[in-house]
């Protein structure tokens, strides 16, 4: 049902004309979200970007009442398609406007943010005040919290500090109505009622609007040691991974790269990578003590040589630390502009099933004759295959689809999961009832229903 | 409605008869908790001790079916009243016997437990195999897993290794239907679908029911050392615990006992506590480094003594190191056989608000002419404030009433909450709507009843 004009009016009375978008040219930029599979972009019949939170809430009741799908985004960098909009002339409604940062509590170590704050930004304005936000999503310079909650971001440093949910204290959520609703608290421990601001984490925008988020905040380390190992065989590097965790060390980051992805990093950066090498795993340990690090770290390049490193640099400055966590973040990027499109998976698998996982990825795609380009959180058992292919070649695709599903299969045989960091989205939906099984899809759509019974919100098929 | 012979047969031919409790004396037994606030036993009509998921499964779809409010429970041992039996002929459902450790996964850090494991025999089942469980919830040695999660139990250790929430990877969860939803995995990361694992933390039996619990381990610190501080004026106690949380020192635990706790657990333990002290601080410091943990010992010492501590005891081996915290671990049952009637609150508020709590529970119970020992989880801004009285006395009652209503006005107004980690159950359920708001509670309603439709699980008014 197309928008009505005295609808667009009552958007415009409550957020100002020029924050309301329902131009064609202008709803294009909210069509789609960085999601890479075969998804198709969906154009909303409205944009709206309140800018308080009072604007925010009347927002959504408005929508609601008038039974639009309701898609709520940030900077739209989920890879899963959950911010891409429902077909049925919904609204979207944009956070980046409301992007302040309301309080940063040295003493109790805590931040409240709106959920437009740019994830970078606010790790930058806690580092000013001598705190850490260690949660750091590859999109992280232009991703914002409030997404980053709704997809439940991982990162680099999941290894050691873990992932965005580990770092919600409490939220205000505006529910179907537009009622306010407050959970969790300022305090680190806290029982009083459901454990709402867990159950928003990850929950794709399907169970209510993001008010206001409170952030636990962290003394940062006081040392840290970054370095860079080599391997002339990547079962050696991902034996390598397996031995770290065994050993019982908790690196910050233990991030994998295979060649293919250290090639195209390499021509994409001039980064001056090892292009030689057959996989590298980049590794940094930090801690409270120098002492302590300087161990680690050694206890790391020992695990190394032993399961036969070819070299390991070890980074002499910021500058050079720096240098090897821009490379790595730039591994996405790289690879998807090898080829007009990349299918980039994230099946997570236990940590000693990473060598286990390696190789199957290696086989299933070399089986089909396809490119794949494999790097990842190997410490969280997180790899990230991305398959190389041009989706308009349907013969090629078809083997592309064969060897993700055979991927998910051999990840769930190996007791792990569909996402680990990525999301369900519409990308990842159709696998859900064979990770789980019937009684969890119903038992989910109970839950998501009672939350939003006219199913508007990120509505559709999608997530359960 | 009075339990008929043919479904206690039902029962008994799911459980086995000597598995099947329905004598009113055996009945007894299952009608509190440890619970101290003034909450009546509920006799339950029967009462059920599964051996096996499937025959849980069984239990819970038999007695969901016939319309029986359904309490499970563990040991009991929670201070809330979660798992005393709402009126009606309801069924409990015991899960002391589903008490197996059904996997240790050294390599990947976790573990899989039944609901029924007794915590301190899982931790010490996970330090045999070199690894770490922190949560220690004061009832340890009885309490059980499930009852852990149900209601998220914290303990000594939350400061630095937080609560039992943070160690749930995954569940199996039976529906009201007696169906597995499975949710969460033994990876470290996880996003396939709604964080339920999560929400059932703290959901105190009223969601559904626990079959299987994927439980997070940790590499266990190297070094710890462990002080108690004397200090001759409570303020600089309060004080001292601000300063350590504000120098950005993480012990792992910092407790902290007034006068009247230190008089009567020395009474009642003999452990040679020094009862001349205002107040006391138990603190331990932790790490993976010997010259990180002692720096920390000296730093946490400069602060207690810069507050003006009268003087610091550092434990000097193991066996003194448990003798302090077996006199920490005394203080409830010290104090509750003081007088018949033990008030134990458990407010909580950010850390840096100690000093003020402190001093407001002090000026309360002092103007009412009530006496308070108050102990806890300070670093955590955790206090358990008790009131020792007799409930028999109802003038003196009444002024308990008054001081507990207005302990949580001010730890609200310092911006905490009502339970950090005790629970709502019973005893707390009428001030919910004063720490959040309407809204809330309707959304937990909702959320509530989709997942429990006959309002079965713990039912009643209880919780929300």
């Amino acid at each position: 049902m197309p928008i009505s004009q005295s609808l667009i009016n009552e958007f415009i009375k409550i957020a100002g004309r020029e924050n309301i978008l329902t131009e064609e040219a202008d709803l294009q930029s909210y069509s789609y979200d960085a999601a890479t599979a075969d998804l198709n972009p969906v154009i909303p019949a409205l944009v709206a970007a309140p800018a308080t939170k009072e604007q925010l809430g009347l927002c959504v009741k408005l929508a609601y009442e008038n039974g639009r799908p309701i898609t709520v985004r940030g900077s739209g960098t989920n890879l899963s398609g959950a911010s891409i909009p429902e077909p049925g002339d919904g609204v979207v409604i944009v956070t980046n406007r409301l992007n302040r940062i309301l309080e940063i509590n040295e003493t109790d170590m805590y931040a409240v943010v709106e959920p437009g704050v740019i994830t970078a930004q606010f790790a930058t304005a806690a580092a000013g005040r001598g705190l850490f936000y260690p949660p750091d999503p590859g999109s992280q310079s232009v991703s914002t919290l409030g997404g980053n909650v709704a997809l439940n971001a991982g990162g680099l440093r999941g290894l050691k500090y873990g992932v965005t949910k580990d770092y919600i204290m409490g939220m205000e959520i505006f529910d179907y109505r537009g009622e306010l609703v407050k959970t969790g608290s300022r305090t680190v421990k806290y029982v009083t009622g459901y454990n709402m601001a867990a159950l928003m984490s990850a929950s794709e925008g399907t169970l209510g609007v993001f008010a206001e988020i409170i952030i636990k905040l962290v003394p940062p380390p006081k040392a840290s040691k970054a370095m860079l190992v080599v391997f002339d065989d990547i079962n050696k590097a991902s034996e390598a991974v397996a031995g770290i965790i065994a050993a019982r060390i908790v690196p910050c980051t233990l991030e994998f790269l295979d060649k293919n992805t250290v090639k195209y990093i390499e021509a994409f950066t001039r980064a001056g990578l090892p292009v030689e090498a057959e996989a590298l795993l980049l590794i940094e340990v930090d801690g409270g003590h120098v002492q302590l690090v300087e161990e680690d770290a050694e206890q790391v390049a020992q695990v190394c040589r032993k399961c036969g490193c070819a070299n390991i640099r070890v980074a002499s400055n910021a500058e050079e630390k720096n240098k090897i966590w821009e490379a790595r973040r730039n591994a996405l990027p790289a690879l998807a502009q090898a080829r007009p499109t990349i299918i980039l998976e994230d099946a997570t698998v236990p940590r000693s099933k990473i060598p286990e996982m390696v190789a199957a990825v290696n086989s299933i795609t070399k089986k089909r004759n396809l490119e794949v380009g494999t790097f990842g959180h190997a410490g969280d058992g997180n790899l990230h295959p991305s398959i190389l292919c041009d989706r308009r070649n349907k013969e090629e695709f078809a083997r592309v689809e064969e060897a993700v599903d055979e991927i998910f299969d051999v990840a769930l045989k190996l007791q792990g999961t569909l996402s680990g960091e990525h999301g369900i989205g519409q990308a990842k939906a159709k696998w859900m009832e064979k990770e789980t099984n019937r009684a969890t899809i119903e038992f989910s759509q109970n839950l998501r229903r009672a939350l939003d019974p006219k199913m508007l919100f990120n509505s559709g098929k999608k997530f359960v």
